[in-house]
């Protein structure tokens, strides 16, 4: 999406480690106009899937999640992390490792609100090692409901989730693919 | 707000602890539409207040804030937990005391994104006694920038975190107030 890869290259930040910053219009302070073109724009992709349901985790994909839902017209569920082991018999669990924060959380949904017949649009802000993305799935399997599909706003082209999801027939488009960011110059995938 | 006084009778769950989960439709599924209409009421109380900037805390509170920032067409600013003592200079930080979740978490926003000009409106789904209120108040005090005002969409009348805040000469406004809620039964403030 041009638009959006304008948008890194103007405001977007470069730290070592292959740290991309967009919290200036993504996930921080948020650009809500920026943020519903895009909603549009992922509408246009799956318009024609049947979403009934957009599953988000929190906290930096509920934005996104619940500007796009507009023009799904469906709600948002969005999976919620915690470190402490909740066992109840009304939630589906997963766990999900995160690199940034170096930690494991329990990511989790009730069941009363994601259902067998539910055809769920996954939607996050970032996909790099795709754990979130594993997980968010692993809670439409074990729902039995039907995953439509992934998208990310920005994917980091050069770690390798969104090609192995790709890889296992899973429909991932991500509205910018960053394929490299060495010497801080940002290389987007062509689409 | 009726719609939303209405949508708690019908689907707000009472437990014990006063506690009460209107998750099937606020805070984890997420109905869009009724998000919507809460963001123009909120529009409809604020609109001639000069809103630059919506402030709001992760995670529960950004899907109402950002439908409501569509209507003064300003951007979102969510303040991030975290339980780790990550001093920068680049951050304003307060602490802000959990009673659901038994902890205290340092809350930051980036100072970039927080001005002495801004006019600044809070948003969150539930004021009860008023801690994130306090810590996100105290956030646009070290900003320098200007309060205009705090909403909830469901504020919990019986405990003293909104008539606090109202005393100290806060605008807040609420969408729902629910006063008392004993033997199952809800009772609104009138407003």
């Amino acid at each position: 999406m041009k638009l959006l890869e304008e948008r890194i290259l103007k405001d977007g930040k470069i730290f070592p480690g292959n740290v991309l910053k967009v919290d200036s219009f993504l996930n921080h302070l948020i650009d809500v106009d920026l943020l519903n073109k895009m909603g549009e724009e992922i509408y246009r992709l799956f318009k024609d899937c049947g979403v009934t349901k957009i599953l988000t985790i929190e906290a930096s994909g509920i934005a996104i999640a619940i500007l796009t839902a507009q023009f799904f017209n469906c709600s948002v569920l969005f999976a919620k992390k915690s470190k402490t082991s909740n066992l109840s018999a009304d939630v589906y669990i997963t766990s999900v490792k995160s690199y940034t924060h170096n930690a494991t959380y329990r990511v989790q949904v009730a069941k009363s609100y994601l259902k067998k017949e539910d055809k769920v649009l996954i939607i996050d802000d970032f996909l790099a090692n795709g754990e979130a993305m594993r997980g968010l799935i692993d809670l439409i399997e074990q729902a039995g409901a039907t995953l439509v599909g992934c998208v990310a706003a920005v994917e980091k082209g050069f770690q390798k989730g969104g090609d192995d999801l790709r890889a296992k027939g899973v429909r991932v488009e991500s509205l910018a693919i960053v394929d490299s960011m060495e010497d801080g110059k940002i290389v987007f995938r062509k689409q």
